[in-house]
């Protein structure tokens, strides 16, 4: 499992979509959250979000090449919940889905250099361990390339990927983001510093292994974004239910109609709740249908 | 432990600063490191972290107010480095000092909800799991005031802080923070968001519950953070390891010579290593006398 693999299976499935993977406890069907409440323990509970995982891996692997579980949502259950994420993680690449930990860790050099065993494993005397195994994380970039620059090795050695926030999707991005600077908003030149950081650690089919993240919700910026980081493999996050469509991202792909994956979380993890055709007990066929609609309405764009 | 609390144990000590558990296993004596190296585990190197953790925290916590572990070094442990950083900031709360946790996270409003849990806890059916049990801890800016708002009310309601990242002390800090905007560095349009954030969470003491990140490796900036934001403590790194000293520091401080708080972390736990006086085995009096050192750095600029 690997950067370039991402490419692949896009390819192979017709599908630049990942199923972001943040259950909450209140996403689940009462078959698995009523046990978890009625026990009322932390270890219930991740077993919970931890079942209801697999069941939705289960029904989408065949037809979306990757998953991102949001690791803010198994942190929340302390070390229980970091197992259930960890699980996660192994068990979507056991059925050959590539994983992208949405982390969004960023600081200086040293500490920088810990968060990196994400995807670069942790040495202790000679031996090599691979703890966290994510395919890719998401980073943040307030502080420079020093906390970027420890990811870079990974990337280029073991075929990894990051995806860097340059432009999110949450209606106060404009706060720091959209900032004026000499006749451009922050977020470009957040942009310009990733496509110079990207060259770093060049991918082999035309895009770096250095991503930036470019929410759906605001159309014209991701298309300014594409041209000022024509190397740069796109994240997007904000489809479906933060508000993005289909017809809004066709311009965050590359002239080569690629270089872009979309992200939906509740959108396909909670799709049952919306569309009451399909019962509580068939949440993972309704998370199916919606991936496949999700897929429909965006390359049907093209 | 709280936040109100920090300040009157900067007092009562005399001594603003917080030590920095950031250790690396060649951080530590050998009497802890060997073992650790010998069996190759994770439990093994997780175990000598939270031993010589401990071992610092006995020898500082009477004359350090507080302790600021950096999760990245644990999470590196994958869930035994977890468990250990959940030890220890249980272990030093136990010894009366006040814990930040170095955690950093950002992310839009749902997800910063779930990270919210390490100030303001983890509800599961009515009960409340405190599984982090920091009292305050450190944020990122970058997507604007969706990831601080779930902050707040714990701030509030459980008497915790935050410390958000406003200018960092490492050397690429600038890349970023400080492109001109406007006539202003974008880290002082960072330093007036912080500011009216901070009026949403006043603590009892003429300073916000919402503070601010501030190296110490930037005087000028530092002194011109401290005019623009005159009700936020500030969290300062960049001490001792990385170049900072007292005197680079004390416009850092309001006019009533509080609201401020220095961290050292390689300078004091690994004091050792640089001063052969004490020998391995005596890492700990020398941590303490390095944190005294530091401490007359410090107060004796005023």
């Amino acid at each position: 499992m690997s950067f370039n693999r991402l490419s692949e299976l896009i390819a192979q499935k017709n599908n630049p979509t990942v199923a972001g993977l943040d259950p909450r406890l209140d996403h689940l069907p009462p078959e698995f959250r009523e046990p978890a409440e009625r026990e009322g323990s932390l270890e219930a509970a991740a077993d919970a979000i931890l079942t209801f995982n697999k069941g939705l891996i289960d029904s989408l692997h065949d037809i979306v090449p990757a998953a991102k579980p949001q690791i803010a949502m198994y942190e929340k259950y302390g070390l229980e919940g970091i197992r259930a994420y960890i699980e996660t993680v192994k068990y979507a690449k056991g059925k050959d889905m590539v994983v992208i930990g949405d982390i969004k860790r960023g600081d200086i050099s040293s500490t920088a250099a810990a968060y990196a065993a994400h995807i670069g494993g942790t040495l202790i005397e000679g031996e090599m361990f691979d703890l966290w195994s994510e395919d890719a994380v998401t980073l943040n970039p307030y502080m420079g390339f020093d906390g970027i620059e420890p990811f870079i090795k990974p990337c280029n050695e073991l075929d990894k990927g990051i995806f860097i926030l340059v432009k999110t999707s949450n209606p106060s991005s404009a706060e720091l983001q959209d900032i004026e600077t000499s006749g451009a908003p922050l977020y470009e030149r957040t942009a310009k510093l990733v496509s110079e950081w990207g060259k770093l650690a060049m991918g082999d089919r035309g895009y770096s292994r250095v991503g930036a993240v470019v929410g759906a919700t605001y159309k014209a910026q991701g298309e300014t974004l594409r041209r000022l980081m024509p190397d740069i493999f796109f994240l997007v996050p904000g489809y479906g239910a933060q508000g993005g469509k289909g017809a809004d991202i066709k311009g965050f792909f590359g002239s080569d109609r690629r270089g872009c994956i979309v992200n939906s979380s509740r959108g396909i993890i909670a799709a049952y709740k919306n569309d009451r055709r399909y019962g509580d007990v068939n949440f993972a066929d309704a998370a199916r249908a919606a991936a496949l609609a999700m897929k429909k309405d965006i390359i049907g764009e093209f």
